[in-house]
């Protein structure tokens, strides 16, 4: 199947267009989608896929500005997991959270320097596979300014002091080894370690 | 990846009796465990994806019965799509209203006769797929009585008098062609119908 950019790009404007009736004119929401087509298009592999991923990405930063910005109501607190590649530790935490937290945090991830063609690491989808979890729709995505400003609390790792600090929110450090490279006994270690801290972290943060 | 039933759902079983604290006990995590596995590992063709299923489908039924019950508050409304194989139109329609409603409603579909070992329409996927929305996660499955319950609007499509009457819920029935054994054109053009529908139901909800 051909994509024929203008077209998949207009109707994916108009579609946008109306959910964010009344938070966004119809000009943001052509630039959000002109700047996930650049990002993406250019680098995917599998041409059918562009569509989805584009419209994932447009829709992702339109939400996380709107929050940034203060245009939308959060109806649950937004966890932000950031490390370096976004390709392991943040992938598996919010992975985790999302699947322990019964919908009352809402989870987003990125790597300080994502790979926006890369992929989530072979072994930590298979850690996550055989604890019921799917990472389909998961990708390696560098960090932006607008995830960091919606986010609640914010989790770092590996990623030093490249997560800009805004006052307000909760900040944690965790001190998580990387699955990069490492075979899957001890990347199923860093799951489980990953997994206690995020059990912690939601008692916290829920109670 | 051989996968030890007890080792994965005692696992899964903490895992959601952690989720699900003060909202259920765990002997009721056990009994949506044990009847997720029942229904989906005997018939699933793909072992490695038997947890993933099994988790989507014990936390579903969870959820579902957690909000008919009033043991969780609905943080948005909740839209329930029905057709006859949950394998075309209520997944048309339920993908189309998670796609433009940024999050302002939460949307399940079933099928008053669905197979559970089924698969969406291929042409469904591609149909839907062409226009930026995924359906990697999605399956056929049938109507339970607590996805009714849990419902706020029901939309029916073809499927009759199979869907029990709740009162205190919208119900619409839309008369939508049906998309099996159509060819790509069609396909599109019942898609398209359904948002436009979509649209509509949205704009009322919504406002």
């Amino acid at each position: 199947m051909d994509i024929d950019r203008d077209t998949f790009t207009g109707q994916l404007v108009d579609d946008l267009s109306y959910s964010y009736t009344g938070i966004f004119e119809p000009d943001d929401v052509r630039t959000a989608v002109d700047e996930a087509w650049e990002a993406i298009a250019t680098r995917s592999r599998i041409p059918a896929f562009i569509p989805v991923l584009v419209t994932r990405r447009a829709r992702e930063q339109l939400m996380a500005r709107a929050q940034a910005e203060g245009r939308v109501v959060k109806k649950v607190p937004e966890l932000l997991f950031v490390c370096v590649h976004n390709a392991g530790r943040s992938q598996m935490a919010a992975a985790l959270a999302e699947h322990l937290s019964a919908r009352r945090v809402h989870v987003r991830s990125a790597g300080s320097a994502a790979d926006p063609g890369g992929d989530i690491y072979p072994l930590v989808v298979d850690s996550l596979r055989e604890r019921g979890i799917a990472m389909d729709v998961a990708y390696p995505k560098p960090l932006s300014d607008s995830v960091v400003r919606a986010a609640d609390v914010i989790i770092t790792m590996g990623c030093g002091d490249t997560c800009p600090y805004y006052p307000g929110k909760r900040y944690e450090d965790w001190d998580v080894r990387d699955p990069a490279d490492q075979p899957i006994e001890v990347v199923r270690e860093i799951r489980d370690d990953i997994q206690a801290r995020v059990t912690t972290l939601l008692r916290q943060i829920l109670n």
